[in-house]
C-alpha cells in the first residue's frame, strides 16, 4: 500500500511537486485556498482537507509549500492549524522559504507535542518544480532526513542536510545572497562591456572557462542579451528571501553592505511594477540609472 | 630554424611564460630590469637584449608583460622605445593587463609607422602561467590574432579575439569586475552561515550545483575556509585592475556601485598592509567590519 502524506501550498511550486509526488506512488491529502488548484490533485486521486488540523488528523508526513512565514506560521500554529492534531509521529516538511528564526519556532512549538520538523527549502524554480530537479537544502534531525529522502528525491535531483533546524534556511539565504549579487555583478560587468562597444557573447565565451565563470553567467548572459525577463524566478520573491536575510542579518548584528546595495535596487523596480520579470532582469535597476541598456 | 621573438618583461607571470615559450622551440630576445630573471632565461639559451629599440631592431614579433599601462606606454613610446625601430613587419603583442584606452593609443601611435599591435591580457595566474593554462583575450587585427594563435597555444589553454583594439582589455575589466564582486558575495553570504553556526563545506556542497554557483566558490571556499590568503593574484593587482575598470566607466558616464563598495575595500584592505594577499582575501574587509571571520 502506498504512504499517505499531506500537502499544503498548491501554488506555482507545490502543485507541480504534488503532481510529482501522486505520478511517483504517494497518496496525497491537500489543502489549498485555490479550489481550482486542489480540484486538479483530487482529479489525479488526491484527498482534499477542510484545514491544517484536518491534514494532521488524517497523515503523519505533511509538507508545506507556502509563500512566506507568516503563512507557515498561520498554517502550523495557527486556528485549525497543524499543531491541533499533531502528535509524536506527525513530521511537518516545510519546503517553504523562510527565515531560519520562523523554523526553529514552529519546530520547537511541535516539539512540545512530541512531533519533529525539517526546513527543507529548495532551488530551481518552476521549471525545476515541475521536472523533479529541485536541489534541496535541509535542517533538522538526522534520522528524519533519512526517513523522509524517498519524498524528496521524487522532487528533487539532490537533497543535502546541512545541519540543525534552520539550517536549511540559512544555506538558503546564504544561496540568495549569491545569486543576487551575482545578477548585480554580470549588470556592471556587462554594461562596461556595452558601452565600450564588444561583442557582448564572444566577452561571455572568453570569460566563461575561467576564476569569472559562474551559473548566474550561463543561464542570464543569453536571456538579457534577447531582454527575455519572464520569470522563471520572480524579482518580488528573490525581494523577500533577501529581506528575510537582512533580518537574519541585522538579528546577528551583521551589516552586508553589497546585498543592501542590491535590495534597494529591487525596491526600485518593484516600484517601477517590474516584481514580476525574472530576477535576471534585477539588471535594469543598473541600466536605469545609467541610462543604458545590456545589448 | 625556429621563429625568433622579443618577449620584454619577465615578473611573476611573463618569466614562466617565457620559459614556456623556450621549451616550445622558439628563440627567444628578452629583456627586464632584473638582471636575475634575464640570466634565468639566457642559461636556457635566449638572447639578452639592452633595450626594447634593441629588441624591435632584431625581431618583428615582440610580447610584453608589465605591470601596468605606463610601464607599456614607456617600453613602446618612450626613450629606446620599440616604436624608435619598429617597421611594417613589428606586431606587438601586449598581454599586461592595462587600461583599454592606453591600448589604443599605443596601437594608433605604432601605425604611423605601418607597425600592428594586439591588447592579449590574460588571466589564470601564476599558476595559469607556470602550467601554460593561461585564458586569453585579444583585442586587435584578426589575420594579426591568426598569425599568432601559435604562440598563445603555447602560453595558453584559450585565446578569443574579443573584438578590435582594446576589446582584449575591455574583456579582462568585465572579468575582473566579476571576480571582485563574486568574492565579496561570497564574503557576506558565508559571514551569514557562520554567524548562524551553519557547518560552511555543507552548505558549499548543498549550493555549488545550482543557480548560486561559481568558479570563485569552487576555487575561494576551501582557501577562505583554511584561512590561506597566500597569493595567487595579489589583491594589490586586483586593485589596479578594477581602477583602470572605474576609470574606463568613468569617462564612458557609467557609474558602477557595487565595484566602487569592492575597490573601497580593497583600499582599506592595501592600507591594513594586505595588499600581497590572495584577492580571495577581500572578504577580509567586510569580516574587519563585522568583528567576525568566516570559519
Amino acid at each position: 500500500m502506498s504512504e499517505k502524506i499531506g500537502f499544503i501550498g498548491l501554488g506555482i511550486m507545490g502543485k507541480p511537486m504534488a503532481k510529482n509526488l501522486v505520478n511517483a506512488g504517494y497518496s496525497l491529502v491537500v489543502l489549498d485556498i485555490n479550489t481550482s488548484a486542489v480540484n486538479e490533485l483530487t482529479e489525479m486521486g488526491a484527498e482534499a482537507a477542510s484545514s491544517p488540523a484536518d491534514v494532521a488528523s488524517k497523515v503523519s508526513k505533511i509538507i508545506t509549500m507556502l509563500p512566506d512565514g507568516p503563512q507557515v506560521d498561520e498554517v502550523v500554529l495557527g486556528a485549525n492549524g497543524v499543531l491541533e492534531n499533531a502528535g509524536s509521529d506527525t513530521a511537518l516538511i516545510d519546503m517553504s522559504s523562510i527565515s531560519p528564526t520562523v523554523s526553529k519556532k514552529i519546530a520547537a512549538s511541535l516539539a512540545e507535542k512530541g512531533a519533529r520538523a525539517l526546513d527543507a527549502p529548495v532551488s530551481g524554480g518552476e521549471p525545476g518544480a515541475i521536472a523533479g530537479q529541485l536541489a534541496i537544502m535541509v535542517g533538522g534531525p538526522e534520522d528524519l532526513f533519512n526517513d523522509v529522502k524517498p519524498i524528496f528525491d521524487v522532487v528533487g535531483k539532490s537533497a543535502v542536510l546541512v545541519g540543525d533546524t534552520g539550517a536549511g534556511q540559512t544555506c538558503k539565504l546564504v544561496n540568495q545572497i549569491l545569486v543576487g549579487i551575482h545578477i548585480e555583478a554580470m549588470g556592471e560587468a556587462f554594461l562596461l562591456a556595452t558601452k565600450a562597444g564588444v561583442d557582448q557573447m564572444r566577452v561571455y565565451e572568453a570569460i566563461k572557462g575561467g576564476l569569472a565563470g559562474s551559473n548566474v553567467l550561463n543561464a542570464k548572459v543569453p536571456l538579457v542579451l534577447d531582454r527575455n525577463f519572464k520569470p522563471g524566478f520572480k524579482i518580488n520573491l528573490h525581494q523577500k528571501d533577501l529581506r528575510n536575510a537582512l533580518e537574519a542579518a541585522t538579528t546577528m548584528g551583521l551589516e552586508l553592505p553589497v546585498t543592501n546595495i542590491v535590495q534597494g535596487m529591487i525596491g526600485d523596480l518593484v516600484d517601477d511594477g517590474k516584481g514580476n520579470d525574472d530576477h535576471g532582469g534585477i539588471v535594469q535597476a543598473l541600466e536605469k540609472t545609467n541610462g543604458v541598456e545590456i545589448k
